[in-house]
């Protein structure tokens, strides 16, 4: 079984990928997990919801779903780009089926409820916030369809144990999937060729990362490229022997990623 | 096996919905289809999206569904409406799963390409518009959840046998939903007590319509109403023993409305 991740990035070429995963699904079971996250900011600016950070007693920074951003994130995600992909999927010939995380609790977790956030210097408990860690995966739905020969797309939102609506994070998602699903191969697509040595410079591509390297590369990126690392030390962790980072943009990305013209974690 | 709509309207009671669904669904399999038009209607005016419509050369008019009608759609419809009812439906205890028609197409048929619309007295060739006729159910899919004790939770895009999402009639929707699934009793839900003798007056209630007197009825109904009682004629033409309609506001909905408290048409 290969999971692939796909970012949400606006120059993700989606009629690529669903091409490969045309092809790809025939010989392997395929579970592909999506974002959706310009395509949210886009819409939510369009509503006039401004997206709301909270800065931790630490220092760190993080968005604040609030209400009105679980629910542009719903619509986004589950509702537009999903929706989208799946046609894109069934054009190609693939039986897709679009799933939310809260789908029969496939993304199943902890809401974070009293988070502590700096607001004016002060601290300030926030209680109306919708994110959370996904801890448990609902392995039996996700085989059921695939052994149906449907290929689900999963996207966000997940769920709490509760049953409230979640933004959880993909990158952290899939190596949980991984984990439950004993998944050895991730692929991970964005808007880059691969891990690169300069955020800005595309032909800076570092080829190999050993596992014993990850901690290291860790503090040699930063933004939302920290968090996929984050997520492959995670996977690593988890069991995953490989994991494939390759570039969404281009023609045959899935194919090229996993014959290792990106960058290979292993 | 019951097939439950619920509409789209804003004062639907959906905690009520979902406390009875959860009661029901121990006993007997549901289908849960759902609409959404209020909301979608407010997010487009805020996405600053009118309805267009369409007047055929007959005098019909209908909706317009182009490109950023049918995103609409999806976003409110499969993403935050559906993900919503999703969410109370797990909190109640169901293992609910949310899908639009176009996963595993569900709901498959054809797309209207090439129809013809009046213009300033002329008419128009349109092309660009989203819009179709389910004519087949993927009761495959659907069976695989229920046997497994899921409760689909159906909505709004439904696929093309191209492959393209399409806007198409909940009401026709369920009556070839049951059909292909063999089942001989819906319910309807909306925001009134039933059909009503004078819409303005809901103490008007029509307790009993014979499926002789449907045609009837047909001529007395406008607006929406029309859809429902067409809706209802072919769901009896289809093998539809018994259709329930009745109030989504009130507690208890659909056990009063299984309870004769609205209108049976039998």
């Amino acid at each position: 079984m290969l999971i692939i991740k796909v970012g949400g990035g606006k120059n993700i070429n989606w009629k690529h990928v669903c091409a490969d995963l045309a092809v790809l699904a025939r010989s392997e079971p395929v579970v592909l997990v999506h974002g959706a996250s310009v395509k949210r900011d886009e819409v939510a600016q369009k509503l006039g919801i401004t997206t709301r950070y909270l800065t931790s007693p630490s220092g760190q920074v993080g968005v604040y779903t609030d209400k009105s951003a679980i629910e542009v994130m719903s619509m986004v995600y589950a509702g537009l780009v999903n929706k989208q992909v799946v046609a894109m999927l069934q054009q190609a010939g693939v039986n897709a089926v679009g799933l939310s995380g809260a789908d029969g609790r496939i993304w199943e977790g902890k809401r974070k409820t009293n988070l502590i956030g700096v607001e004016n210097g002060k601290n300030k408990l926030i209680r109306d916030t919708y994110t959370g860690k996904v801890e448990q995966v609902n392995t039996d739905l996700l085989k059921l369809l695939i052994k149906h020969d449907y290929l689900p797309v999963v996207t966000q939102p997940a769920i709490s144990f509760e049953g409230d609506l979640i933004n959880t994070d993909n990158d952290r998602n899939i190596a949980v999937m991984a984990r439950d699903l004993a998944c050895t191969k991730l692929v991970v697509l964005f808007e880059a060729p691969g891990l690169l040595q300069n955020a800005d410079d595309e032909t800076s591509l570092i080829k190999k990362v050993k596992r014993t390297e990850i901690d290291l590369v860790m503090y040699q990126v930063s933004g939302r490229m920290k968090k996929k690392v984050l997520g492959a030390k995670e996977a690593l962790g988890f069991g995953v022997v490989e994991i494939y980072w390759g570039d969404a943009r281009i023609k045959n990305p899935v194919m090229s990623a996993l014959a290792g013209n990106g960058t290979v974690i292993s």
